[in-house]
């Protein structure tokens, strides 16, 4: 079964592969070593280089008239390569870490029973994300529904964690009890879904007497043929070892014998369940080596969490836990707390004597969705990473079809999930530029009650932030304010999200906080804002992205809503600024006013890479502004207005803003300049509050 | 026949067309007047800005799951608009200009005789190209086979002007005494070289006894139908006028009908015939405008340069010269000198006369192929502007497939019109970024006799450049380190080209040319080059490009030739510098090292714009690298080796370079640093002459 992989590995190294060696050879390496003397002593000189014999370019292309027909067959890579991570496949990924000689962790999630609960697990998995799990990996619960499209199934649970929190998705699937139809309709829907690793189980069968089926799939090694038959290599497929065999095995010989069986029938690498003592593993390992199973197999492990917990998993699992451990628990059963710190110390010392044996490169937590425990075991391996370098300014999706995606608009920064959501149907992805491919066609942002775009917070603690009772316009602008200066509301409580930023202000924003504060006072209520960047580091840790070596760049850039008053007197301002500063004026009906050449996008994040093209990660376009506008002024109702009752004074005052203000973005072209945006403000109100002002 | 056109016009505005007052509305004006009070007074403060009601844009491209489908109905313009020149057809430039209050001129040229005339008569449109014409005409001789491929026809010039010079330019066509089918198969031929605008003409009839031919071309006005009817709306169309009517016409009046049948038929524009005196254009300018011709009419201005060619020019137009001139020249017919002097003279004043008359916009010179006395004249009335702003930093063709070209390689930077040659076939141009699109499938560069691609020094002039007898590898160092210095060498002549270059040294060059010389005196061969910049204004005289306002950049690049000793010592110092140096290396047969990421292209050049996505007009990539390396190859042998005898030492000196050197270009990546390539060189030759070395 291992041709697949083979061909697809060859199909890699046809488009773009790096050798090892990292050099390339241009056009196929040829056996040609005639007359190469003087160039051997070349090669010899210099050994990590690569050469090859490359001939006449010209001719291998066949010449001049069949300039641009061949243009199909270019062998180069079609956007530039910012980050393997997003082109390579989950086994690839592990096997270049394991070559590196990096440590990485994955974490193992269920799907929850609640629409609330699944709310709390997307932020989970975005905290979680955070800290740079190689993979994430979602249990297929047969109970629950787990293909359908219920937002607590195991299915769209995973499709929100790749598509929606760029995160690396192993699906669990389990066969038995099930036709092949069913099964093979669950594969091509993880696939349409963008989902492209599945945990291959048997699953538990229902009742006590199980007989295998004839021509039925009775064990996971069945499951893994019929992926590999109906999906050839589509799919990485991960397997479960059993460090002390399967408790329905005949023998642990037997059970490993099985192992090997689910590997050469495909499967790409292993997942341990858990154990309790690191020999357990390490043994399990130099036995699935001895009979000849060479794949990477990655420890499950449990981090004890509390004794219900512990003795729940143990009864399902059918482990014994180790007398040295009950010995330690029992006496201290009813502290949660003291439970969790003994879990956190055996689960790190466990792993430590893991990861020195040098045996082991990645762990798998049993998380449990739960934060706390996994990630101070995490932190304290020192294998957490807080946010690892970015390979572009925006949150990437893991969807196969958006890999070359390298530019979005602006507008979406603080929702990336709705911009996602809303260009879900698109089949190409703006690609280095924005341009006419950009189809800036996008979904009706109709769903608004879809767990992966609703608030985090709940409806009465956005009263307690934006306000119970709102007096006027100004109450609106002093929630805006709180929000960025994080200052407690009158009412004492902290403004910790906005109907269009659900997170607290971004580090990046926070540069911006004084002037912010100041504007936000006066009704200019921003949503969105960047700082102009002239070329520092792409490490930098507040504004750097992409690959090392190279520079980024960003024009000052500033997004509110504001009253038709301020807009009158900006626009007069602005007169003063033409050359410099682009700006887009609209109302909620598309009243629009902007000085932008042609329909032309304005790049406005950038960077310069060594051997690469230039990056534009961030554009303002103006066609999207006027998508982008119906969701911005919909926030306001749908999120906001709707708080409070109908015809109630609060909801009024918010209707009158959706229905009396512009949203207004500016761009300051002049990016090795100070930022002028902050003076074409100043300027506004100095005209507003001008005696002579007619 | 207005019709056409008038659709032309409504497509321009679909697509991207700016309006009067330089906004835009984004996806159609409404007529939907309700509601719109407040917006209304915002639009009384502001009268530049344009408004219009834009609707739902999410709806009027049809929902969400049309995402990518209407993608095809973008309206916004394919590629970053840099310059309204390239885009334009030729009357709108014509008209933008003249709404503009600018003054412009445009140069008539006959076809050459001979092929060296040809090759000189390019040179002529490069060096009058640079003066900034509107346009230039080639005018069509029956005699001289004008419609063929010979390289001294009509259509030969006309469509090197257009593709190779990159000048807008009208080709003249006659009617009479040809056939139909003959007329439409110059003019196709003309569509498919890319050419756009005809001066449609009636032509000299042959034979006293010219009788009308039942449905032949009897009269232009019958050319320029035919042309609307089988081209539509392609062509621009130029027709001629006769300020003193035309010499057959029955009267001056009968003369004016004639040419207002023609501007009826379809005709965009007139130039007229030569005359002697302002008041003779201003007069005939005001009767067209009497009969309701209101197109643009462009005076025809004839500096008269020579006693005979006044004479010639006379008797072929059948017009008087004045008197009050007769007196001037004929007392001076023999001293050519004061002739000229004195026809500039009158041109610059009778020019004047009529700019100053607020009814001429535009000058048309009949230049005789000379370049002195146009030049004079234009450069007096300030309307040659040498260096006007460029678009890119390379030259751009006007053919019109090629309007949105706008990155190339670095490698044919001196040879441009070879570049345009080797890619004539593509259907597309690379645009906005290298990618996938670009197809570098180059033709094969077989074809050096070509005219437009020869070198303008004749053999003996390049034998005393390069050297009449070469000694060894040094005398060939000398000939590109003379080159650069500007030195005579030491026969005492000036090496003013070389086989990569055949102009003097680039201003940009220039700045390096302290360190090219130290360099190519050792032995590194430098054959194009250009400094790091970091953010100048694109206005900068020097490095700048494209539209104001705008910041460009620049990645250090050096390529040379050098031996295979020198290449071996770099590749070790080269290790030094790994992350910072791009290098590719490669010989003659195709032997290849590179330390390029995959096959990305390299951005080397690009500029940062008001309002704009990047523009990145020039990249160092590694797959037309291979292409360009067979033809830097070629060029020792094509333009050097075969100056000399076969088997003479010189050739074989050439040919023994052509062998084993080694092509070499390299990119400093960190353009904000000060250059590092001049170290790397420094270092390679430390190390070679270190005793330590192994």
């Amino acid at each position: 079964m291992s041709s697949p992989r083979a061909q697809e590995q060859r199909a890699n190294k046809k488009t773009c592969a790096p050798d090892a060696h990292g050099c390339h050879c241009l056009l196929g390496c040829s056996e040609d070593k005639s007359d190469v003397d003087s160039f051997e002593k070349l090669t010899m000189v210099n050994e990590t280089q690569h050469t090859c014999t490359a001939g006449s370019s010209s001719k291998s292309d066949g010449g001049s008239s069949s300039g641009s027909e061949s243009s199909k067959d270019s062998s180069r890579c079609s956007t530039p390569v910012l980050d393997a991570d997003r082109h390579e496949r989950l086994r690839e990924k592990m096997r270049r870490r394991q070559d590196a000689g990096d440590k990485w962790f994955s974490l193992e999630f269920f799907p929850p029973r609640t629409a609330n609960a699944a709310v709390n697990l997307i932020s989970r998995f975005d905290r979680m994300g955070a800290g740079g799990p190689l993979f994430i990996d979602v249990t297929w619960h047969p109970a629950g529904d787990p293909g359908s499209d219920k937002e607590t199934s195991s299915m769209i649970i995973a499709n929100t964690a790749v598509n929606y929190c760029g995160l690396e998705t192993i699906l669990h699937m389990t066969c038995c009890n099930q036709t092949k139809d069913d099964i093979t309709g669950h594969l091509q829907k993880a696939k349409r879904l963008g989902l492209k690793n599945i945990m291959a189980l048997r699953g538990d069968p229902i009742g006590e007497e199980w007989e295998e089926e004839v021509d039925g799939f009775n064990y996971a090694v069945d499951l893994v043929k019929h992926i590999r038959n109906e999906f050839d290599d589509y799919f990485d497929i991960c397997v479960a070892g059993y460090p002390k065999g399967h408790p329905e095995a005949e023998s642990y010989e037997a059970d490993l014998r099985h192992l090997k069986e689910k590997v050469l029938a495909g499967a790409d690498f292993i997942i341990t369940q858990l154990f309790f003592r690191s020999e357990t593993f390490l043994k399990f390992m130099k036995d699935c080596q001895a009979i000849g199973i060479t794949c990477p197999i990655i420890p499950g492990i449990f981090p004890i969490q509390g004794y219900h917990s512990l003795r729940q998993l143990v009864k399902l699992s059918k482990l014994e836990v180790p007398q040295e451990i009950k010995d330690v628990i029992e006496p201290i059963k009813d502290n949660d707390a003291a439970i969790r710190n003994y879990g956190v110390e055996l689960a790190v010392s466990m792993c430590r004597e893991l990861l020195d044996s040098g045996m082991v490169h990645g762990l798998h937590f049993y998380t449990l969705n739960r934060e706390v425990a996994t990630t101070d075991v995490l932190k304290r391996l020192g294998i957490w990473k807080e946010d690892p370098r970015r390979p572009l300014p925006w949150a990437v999706s893991a969807h196969p079809k958006r890999r070359v995606e390298d530019v979005r608009p602006i507008f979406w920064a603080s929702r990336p999930k709705s911009y996602i959501y809303r260009t879900q149907e698109w089949d190409d992805f703006p690609n280095g530029r924005w341009g006419n491919s950009s189809s800036p066609a996008f979904g009706e942002l109709k769903d608004y009650y879809l767990f992966y775009l609703k608030s985090k917070s709940p409806r009465e603690e956005l009263l307690k932030m934006w306000g119970e009772e709102l007096t006027g316009e100004e109450s609106v602008f002093e929630v805006f304010t709180c929000y960025i200066t994080g200052e407690p509301n009158k009412n004492g409580h902290k403004v910790t999200c906005m109907p269009w930023n659900d997170d607290p202000l971004a580090t990046e924003t926070n540069l911006l906080k004084e002037q912010l504060e100041k504007v936000n006072r006066r009704g200019i209520l921003t949503i969105n804002s960047q700082p102009n960047i002239n070329g520092k580091p792409s490490t930098d840790p507040i504004v750097g992205w992409g690959p090392s070596g190279g520079y980024v760049f960003q024009k000052a850039y500033l997004e509110f809503f504001t009253s038709s008053e301020i807009v009158m007197a900006l626009l007069k301002v602005l007169k003063k600024y033409e050359l410099r500063v682009n700006y887009h004026i609209v109302n909620v009906k598309g009243q629009n006013i902007t000085n932008a050449p042609d329909l032309q996008p304005n790049a406005v994040t950038w960077g310069i890479f060594p051997g690469r093209e230039i990056i534009q990660p961030t554009v303002v376009d103006p066609v999207s502004f006027l998508s982008w506008k119906d969701e911005a002024f919909a926030l306001w109702i749908e999120q906001w207005a709707k708080l409070y009752e109908e015809e109630s004074p609060s909801r009024m005052i918010i209707q009158y803003i959706h229905d009396n203000y512009y949203l207004v973005n500016l761009v300051d072209n002049d990016f090795p300049l100070e930022n002028c945006l902050w003076q074409v403000v100043d300027d506004t109100f100095e005209l507003l509050n001008s005696p002579t002002q007619e």
